[in-house]
C-alpha cells in the first residue's frame, strides 16, 4: 500500500509502498476513505507535539470501510462498517491507504454523514468533550479559552450553550469578535484590547472561571495566570506561539494557582474501558446538534494555507 | 504592649506601642517567650509571600505561654499551658509581647525541651511533614528537593530516613554534600557540577521520584523540569533565587508534567479539623528523633547574617 511517511521529526514527508498492517487482537483493519489535516497533525510534523518512533505514518483521525477483524468481540462487530476512526497513541495514522487500530478508536457511522464529515468527527469533538469532563471533574463554574475562533473553539462555544456553562471566549480580532457573538458566545474578548487584561480579571472573578484554557503559551499565559481567580487551574493544550512561558512563582506558591498539560490520547489513555465507552456516547450526542456547522469551518482558511505551505516545502514525492 | 511592625509591604520595622489584643473563642492570648527568624519571615517582610493587610506584626511561630482563654474546650485546656504557636493565617505574629492566635495552632510543650527549642516547632517541622504528606497522597515513590541543605531540608532528610523515602538532595557546594553525607543522605547532587542534570534525569527515572520540591525557581526550575520522568509534579514551595521561572509547554502537553504551589498556611486552610489534629500528632512524633540537631542548625549563619543586615537595614526604632 501507498502511505505518506515522515523519517525523524521536523522531516520531509514521503509517499512511500509498504506492506500492509495485520491487525491483532482487539483491532481492526481500516481501508481509509477520507482523513483531515489538523493543527496537532501539524505540530506533530514539526516534532514539537509528541514522542514518536520514526518513519511513522502522521495522520490523527479519519474516515474508512473495516475490512479485516483481528479477532475479539468488537472488533469483529465493526467489519464491514464504515468507521470515524483515529490510530493507536503511538500507532502509525491515518495518511495512508489502509491504517490498523483497535477497535475501541473507532465509531460507527450513520447513514447521513458523509465520509468526509465522518473524517473529523474524532479529534475536535473528542477534545471539546473531554475539556468539559475535566471542568466538570474538578468543579470548575465557568471555563476560559484563548484560541476561541478555531474549529474547537467554537465546537465548545456549541458544546458549553447547549450544556449551560460560562465560557470566556479569546481572541485577536474584532472580525472574530463579532463572528462569535452572532454564533450566539456570550463573553468574548479582544486580547488585542487595552483593557483585556483588566475585563479577564473582571469577568473571571465574577464567573468564578477557575479553568483556563490556554493553546497560545508565551507571554499570553503569563497575562492569563495574572487575571485568573485564586486556585484557577491553566491548563495548556497547544503552543500555537510557539514560545515558552514566563510563570511568576507567587501565583503558585501564594494563590494557589496550578499549571497541568491536556493531550487527548494522553489524557483517554488514563481512562478505563467502561468509562470510554460512556464518553464516546456523549460525545455522539452533542455531534448531531452540530456538526453542519462544524464541518463548514473545519479547516478555516488560515489553517489550509499553512498545511498547504507545509506540504509544499516538505513534501519530497 | 509592644509590637514590631511593618506598615507596608517591603517597608521598615518599627517598634510600637499597641494594645493587647482579646481573644475570641476559640482563641488564646500567649505572653510571648521567644520566636525565631525563618527564611519565610525575610520572604513575607520583603513583600513577595504572602497578601496582608498593613500595618502587621511579622513573626510566623514562636513559644510562649497562655494567659488567657476566648472561650471552647481547646482554648480553655491551654491556660497556663507553655505552647508551640503560630498565628492565624492573616493575624499579627509571634514578635510581640502577647499574640492572640486560635488554640488549634497551639502545642502544649513538653518539660523537656527549652522555651528556645519550642519556639521553632512549627514552621520547619509541619511544612516538612505537610510535603511528604502530599507525596503519599500523590503516590510518589520518591522526592527531589532543591535546598537539601537549610534547616527545612535537613529537616526533610532525617524524617524520610526515618520513614524509609527514597530523597535526591540538590546542593550548591561540595561542603554541603559532604555535611549531610554525614547525616545519613543517600542521595546528594551538586547542582554545579557539570553532569548535574544526566546524574539527576538518571536517578530520579531510576527512583521514580516524581515529586519535585523546588525551593529556588528561575533557571533551575526548567532544568529540573526537563529532567524530570513523565508525570511529575514540580511544586514550588519559596522563590529563594528571586526568579521567575521559565517553561517548556512541551514538558506539560506532551509529558503530562504539572506545576503547583505549597505554602502551608494554604494547605493547612484546606484541610478539616480531624485531619489537622491527626496531623499535628505525627508531626510531633518525629520531633523527639530530630529536635536537637535541628536547633544547632536552625539559623545557619548565612540566614542569620542576611536576617541581620535586614535589621540593620530597616529596623528604624
Amino acid at each position: 500500500m501507498q502511505a505518506i511517511r515522515q523519517k525523524e521529526a521536523g522531516g520531509k514527508l514521503v509517499v512511500e509502498s509498504i506492506p500492509i498492517p495485520q491487525p491483532g487482537h482487539g483491532e481492526v483493519l481500516v481501508k481509509m476513505i477520507a482523513s483531515p489535516i489538523n493543527p496537532s497533525d501539524l505540530a506533530l510534523l514539526h516534532g514539537n507535539y509528541l514522542a514518536r518512533n520514526y518513519p511513522f505514518t502522521p495522520g490523527l483521525e479519519g474516515c474508512g470501510v473495516v475490512v479485516k477483524s483481528g479477532g475479539g468481540f468488537l472488533a469483529r462487530l465493526r467489519v464491514g462498517k464504515r468507521v470515524a476512526c483515529s490510530p493507536n497513541p503511538e500507532g502509525d495514522g491515518t495518511w495512508s491507504e489502509y491504517m490498523i487500530t483497535s477497535a475501541m478508536h473507532t465509531i460507527t457511522l450513520p447513514r447521513d454523514l458523509s465520509s468526509e464529515q465522518g473524517a473529523t468527527l474524532v479529534v475536535n469533538p473528542m477534545t471539546a468533550m473531554a475539556l468539559l469532563q475535566i471542568a466538570k471533574e474538578g468543579n470548575h463554574r465557568a471555563l476560559v479559552n484563548n484560541a476561541a475562533a478555531s474549529s474547537l473553539g467554537k465546537m465548545l462555544i456549541r458544546m458549553t450553550i447547549q450544556l449551560g456553562i460560562p465560557l470566556i471566549n479569546i481572541v485577536r480580532k474584532e472580525e472574530q469578535l463579532s463572528e462569535l457573538k452572532k454564533m450566539g458566545a456570550t463573553h468574548v474578548l479582544n486580547s488585542n484590547d487595552p483593557s483585556f487584561e483588566t475585563e479577564l480579571q473582571q469577568l473571571s472573578h465574577d464567573l468564578h472561571a477557575t479553568l483556563f484554557l490556554d493553546a497560545v503559551t508565551g507571554v499570553q499565559t503569563s497575562l492569563l495566570l495574572r487575571a485568573a481567580p485564586r486556585r484557577t487551574t491553566l491548563m495548556v493544550y497547544a503552543r500555537l506561539s510557539g514560545d515558552p512561558m514566563e510563570i511568576d512563582p507567587g501565583s503558585l506558591i501564594r494563590e494557589e494557582k496550578q499549571i497541568t498539560g491536556f493531550q487527548l490520547g494522553n489524557w483517554l489513555k488514563s481512562k478505563d474501558i467502561l468509562f470510554k465507552l460512556r464518553f464516546i456516547n456523549k460525545v455522539k450526542k452533542h455531534l448531531g446538534d452540530s456538526l453542519t456547522t462544524h464541518i463548514h469551518q473545519r479547516l478555516p482558511m488560515e489553517e489550509v494555507e499553512q498545511a498547504i505551505a507545509f506540504y509544499k516545502e516538505n513534501m519530497s514525492n
